[in-house]
């Protein structure tokens, strides 16, 4: 499994424009893209820094992935996300080796991605996702990597 | 203040020989460097992926800042650590906008780095590090992101 970079770090909010506003007005870090995911029930805003983006994550209600983040830790880091050329060849052998995923097939995320879960039983409770680009680059935009 | 890359994000562990283990034998990810800083309590490895390291942190003992995050969020993702030219700078740059810091100068840290650490009530409790990589580059070593 060929790892080609973070493609981004996860941040579980509360409120996304709270956030935006630190990252914009203190930081000097700018937003690039946000989305809404009705089928995730999430919202994302995502902010480049090198190859890598933090990305913002609010959830639109409880019980989901974000949510439940939040209410058990709080606030803050939730998860990194690593970009694979082959999503299918990387689970292949990733189960070989004994990992599990949170699916059984990859789905669709942020900016058209085709991005799975693995079982944080597998990677001693750090929660990691897998994604594969979409042809054409996220939004149709050149990617940070390229 | 321009931030190069996102130099590490730092995962608080109990054992960094267990996620070693995970790290290099279940997701293929090798370590380029180990260090013990005594001045912290503190071991770590690093786990170059593109321009980032996956830093673990294993504490020597209870209280300190590693130790306090395991014990109140259990291990995980613990802080993200941004490259900065001219660490001073920096720093007079975000306090002129009313960012607060964990000490009051840079202190050394991984690598021979200058670090500090940005005050959390400042960013809505996500814990950044600000890193000026020390001149020759970590260990001597060519830097990943050059």
């Amino acid at each position: 499994m060929k790892i080609k970079r973070i493609e981004h770090i996860a941040i579980a909010v509360k409120s996304i424009k709270a956030m935006r506003d630190i990252f914009e007005n203190k930081l000097g870090i700018e937003m690039e893209y946000e989305e809404h995911l009705p089928e995730h029930s999430t919202s994302l805003a995502m902010f480049p820094i090198g190859q890598t983006y933090l990305e913002l994550l609010q959830s639109d209600k409880p019980g989901t992935g974000t949510s439940k983040w939040i209410e058990e830790r709080g606030e803050g880091l939730f998860h990194i996300c690593l970009e694979v050329e082959d999503i299918d060849g990387a689970m292949a052998e990733l189960r070989g080796k004994g990992v599990g995923f949170q699916t059984e097939k990859p789905m669709i995320g942020h900016g058209n991605c085709r991005i799975v879960f693995l079982d944080p039983k597998s990677t001693g409770n750090l929660v990691i996702e897998l994604a594969e680009m979409p042809k054409g680059g996220v939004h149709g935009a050149k990617h940070p990597a390229e």
